[in-house]
C-alpha cells in the first residue's frame, strides 16, 4: 500500500476546519485554546489515561461519545481540570458552549484539558475564547490547533497521510502535544486525529486500541502516567469509499496508514521530550515474543541511567543490559548484541552479553548526533519491538523543578 | 525492646573486624577493597536482585552459603565483575584467595564487587590487596571498610546497635553503599551487617527476607535496578544468647533491632542518592492494605516530576496524586489528603482531592530543607507503609552523564 505524506494535518482530510486561539488560560497572549470541526458527524473512537486519577474532560468525553459519534474537538492548554473543584460541571458548560457556537449538540463534542493539575479551570477565558475559535475556523488552521495544545512542547506536532481505499483517495491527518509526564499506559498524551475514511465506530475503535499498543504507549519521557492522556480519532466519511466495517479486508490498509501517523507523532513526542536534545530508538528483535520485545524496548528507554549515558554519548552498554535484565516477564540474558547506530554510522558494543571491543571515538561521534537508534537482538525467538524516548538533561531538571511559576 | 545506637558499626558485635585498603581497581589510590572477618563461623543469611541480569560474584556467593554459614566477606568496588569475561571464575579465585590469607575455606567466603558494568575485572589488584587487607583487619577498621565500598556514594554509611536476648547483650552492626542504579527489588544495594546474637540459619533468612521489604527494597533513587544488589547478615553467636530458631519468641526482638538497622542503612542510601540535595520520606496512611501502601509511596519518591518539584521547592501536590494514581493495585483516589512537612512546619496542600488553600511561602520554606515528609492518607483503610527517596538535580545528570570517564 502507498502512503504518502502530506499538508495539511487534521484539515487535509475533507470536510474538517481548525482553530487555535489565545483565551487567556495561558499568561502573555499566547495560543491556548483548540477547536477542531466536521462538516458533518463523524465516527469516533477514544483511548484514554489508565491512571486511576482522571482528569474531569476525560468523564464527559466518555459520556459524550458512548454512542460512537462526535464532530467537535475543544481543548484548552494551561490548566488540566484534574482534582480541581467542579471540574465535571466546567467540563460539561465548556461543551454545551461550544456546541452553540457552532450548532451542534452538547454531546456531539469532545472536551480536552491539558496543563498544571490541582487549580481551579477558569471559565471565563472559554465564554470569549470558543466564539472566536469558532469564527477562526478554517482548512488551513491546523497549525494554530497544534500551537494551542502545547505545553511544555517547544514544537508543535503536525502530520497527513493521503492512501487509497476501493479506489478512493482516502486521507488520515493528526495532532498531538506532550513533552513531560509521558508514559502513556493504553492511551497516549492528547492526540488529536482526523480522517474522512468512511469507517464504523466499531472498527475504528479496534483499529485505534490495537495502534496505540506500539505507536503512544511504546513512548516514554519520564515513567510518569498522565492523568489526562487521551488520543481521539474522528472519521467523517467524506472521502467516499464503501464503509469499513470489523470484517472489511480494508481495515487492514486503513490500520497501516493510521500507524504511519501515530508513529509520526509518537516519535515527535519523544524526540520533544523536555529538555530532550536526542531521540532515542530501541529496537529488540529475536526477542520470545513480542510483548517482551515491546517491555524491553521501553524498559530500555525509560531507564534514567541509559538516558543520562546517550546525553553524555556515553555508550555505556552495561546500562542498557541491567534495564533489560529488570525487564518484566521470563526470559534468558545470556546471549545478547547490543549495537548503537546513528547517520554517523554503527557499532556493536556488546556480543553474546560480553563486551565486544569497540572504537569509544567511533561510538562517541555516533551518539553525538541527534537521532540514535539501540538494536538488542535477544538471539531466542520471533519477537520484535520498538520504543521511542529521549536523553535525560540538566533542562528537564530545570523545567521541571520550577513548572508552576 | 530497648535499642541503643552505638559506635563500631560491623566491628561493634563481638568477634567482629575489619579493614578497607586501596587495591588499585579504582584511580588515585582510592580505598577499594573491603574485607570483613568473624573469629568464628557465622550463621549467614543473604538476599539478591531480582534483576535477570546478575554479576558473577552473586552467582559464586549463592553457592558458598548455601549451608548456611560463612566467616568472612571479601569486597572491591570500581568494578561490577557482571557482563565481563571470566567472571564467575575470578569471583571464585578471590574465594580462595581470601581464604587463604585468613586460613578459612574458599566455600567460607562471601564475594562482592561493585562499580561499572561490561569491564573484564582484573585479578592483579587482589593478589596484592587480599593479604595487604587481612594484615589490616582491626576492630577498629569498619570506616575504612565503608570507605572501601563506596563508587558514587559522597559519605559511608554505617550503624551499630545494642539490644538485649534472654538478658545477654547482643549487638547489630551494618555498612552500605548505594547511589545510584538504587531500585531494590526483593533485596538491596550492597549491605554488610554482622551481629553477636546466636541465630540458626533458617531464623536469619527469615527475618532478612521479610525485613528487606520495609527497609532496602522501599528506597529508590533512579528506578533502575542494579544488578549487583546484595545484602548479607553474618551472625557469630558470640554474645552467648539462647540460639534463636525461627519459633523462638526472641525472633521478634531480634528482628526489631535489624529494623533499626537496615532501616537506618535505607534511608542514608536516599539521601547520598547521586546528585540529591534532599532526603525524602514518603508515609502512607489509611491505605486498602499496607502492600497498598507501600506500593504507593515508592511510586511517589520514584516520580522524576515530583523528585524534580522537591528539588525545586515547589509544593507541586497535583504530581504526587499523579503518582498515586499509576500505582499498582484497586484502590479509590476519591478522598486523598496530601501534606508536607520539615523542620520548619507542616502544611495541608490537598484535601479530598481537591487543592487546599494554603501558603506557598510556607510551603516552598519548609520545601527548603534537606530532610522532606510527605504524608499521604488515602482515607479508606487500615494500611501503612512509607518509601525513601531523593531529589533529580542537576548533579544526577552530571555524574550519570559521564560516569565512565
Amino acid at each position: 500500500m502507498n502512503i504518502i505524506h502530506i499538508d495539511g494535518g487534521v484539515c487535509a482530510p475533507e470536510g474538517f476546519k481548525a482553530a487555535g486561539v489565545a483565551g487567556g488560560f495561558k499568561r502573555g497572549g499566547k495560543k491556548d485554546l483548540a477547536l477542531i470541526v466536521s462538516h458533518v458527524p463523524c465516527s469516533t473512537a477514544a483511548v484514554y489515561t489508565t491512571n486511576k486519577v482522571k482528569g474531569a474532560p476525560l468523564t464527559v468525553t466518555k459520556a459524550n461519545i458512548a454512542d460512537g459519534m462526535a464532530q467537535a474537538i475543544i481543548c484548552n492548554s494551561g490548566n488540566a481540570n484534574t482534582c480541581a473543584p467542579g471540574g465535571i460541571e466546567i467540563a460539561e458548560k465548556t461543551c454545551r458552549l461550544t456546541g452553540d457556537a457552532l450548532g451542534l449538540k452538547a454531546s456531539d463534542i469532545v472536551v480536552c484539558s491539558t496543563g498544571v493539575i490541582g487549580q481551579k479551570l477558569d471559565f471565563e477565558p472559554f465564554e470569549k475564547g470558543v466564539p472566536a475559535a469558532a469564527e477562526a475556523l478554517s482548512p488551513e488552521g491546523c497549525s494554530n490547533a497544534a500551537e494551542a495544545i502545547m505545553t511544555t512542547d517547544t514544537v508543535p506536532k503536525i502530520i497527513a497521510v493521503e492512501f487509497e481505499i476501493n479506489g478512493k483517495k482516502c486521507k488520515i491527518g493528526g495532532i498531538a502535544k506532550g513533552s513531560g509526564m509521558i508514559n502513556p499506559k493504553m492511551a497516549t498524551m492528547l492526540a488529536f486525529i482526523t480522517t474522512d475514511a468512511a469507517i464504523t465506530p466499531e472498527a475504528l475503535q479496534e483499529a485505534l486500541k490495537e495502534d496505540v499498543k506500539g505507536s503512544f504507549n511504546q513512548i516514554c519521557v519520564d515513567g510518569d502516567t498522565s492523568t489526562n492522556d487521551m488520543a481521539v480519532v474522528m472519521a467523517n466519511g467524506m472521502a467516499g469509499n464503501t464503509e469499513i466495517t470489523k470484517n472489511s479486508p480494508e481495515l487492514e490498509s486503513f490500520k497501516k496508514a493510521l500507524s504511519e501517523v501515530t508513529v509520526f507523532l509518537a516519535r515527535q513526542l519523544a524526540r520533544d521530550g523536555e529538555g530532550a536534545t536526542k531521540l532515542v530508538e530501541c529496537n529488540v528483535s529475536e526477542a520470545p515474543s513480542d510483548e517482551a520485545a515491546a517491555d524491553i524496548s521501553k524498559t530500555v528507554i525509560a531507564s534514567s541511567l541509559f538516558k543520562t549515558a546517550v546525553f553524555g554519548s556515553d555508550a555505556n552498554w552495561g546500562r542498557v543490559l541491567c534495564a533489560v535484565g529488570y525487564s518484566k516477564g521470563e526470559f534468558s540474558v545470556d546471549n545478547i548484541d547490543v549495537s548503537m547506530e546513528s547517520s554517523k554510522g554503527s557499532v556493536t558494543v556488546c556480543q553474546g552479553s560480553e563486551h565486544q571491543a569497540y572504537s569509544e571515538e567511533k561510538a562517541t561521534e555516533i551518539l553525538g548526533e541527534d537521532e540514535i537508534i539501540i538494536n538488542i537482538n535477544m538471539n531466542q525467538g520471533k519477537g520484535k519491538g520498538t520504543a521511542w524516548g529521549c536523553d535525560l538533561t540538566y533542562d528537564y531538571v530545570r523545567i521541571n523543578g520550577d513548572y508552576r511559576s
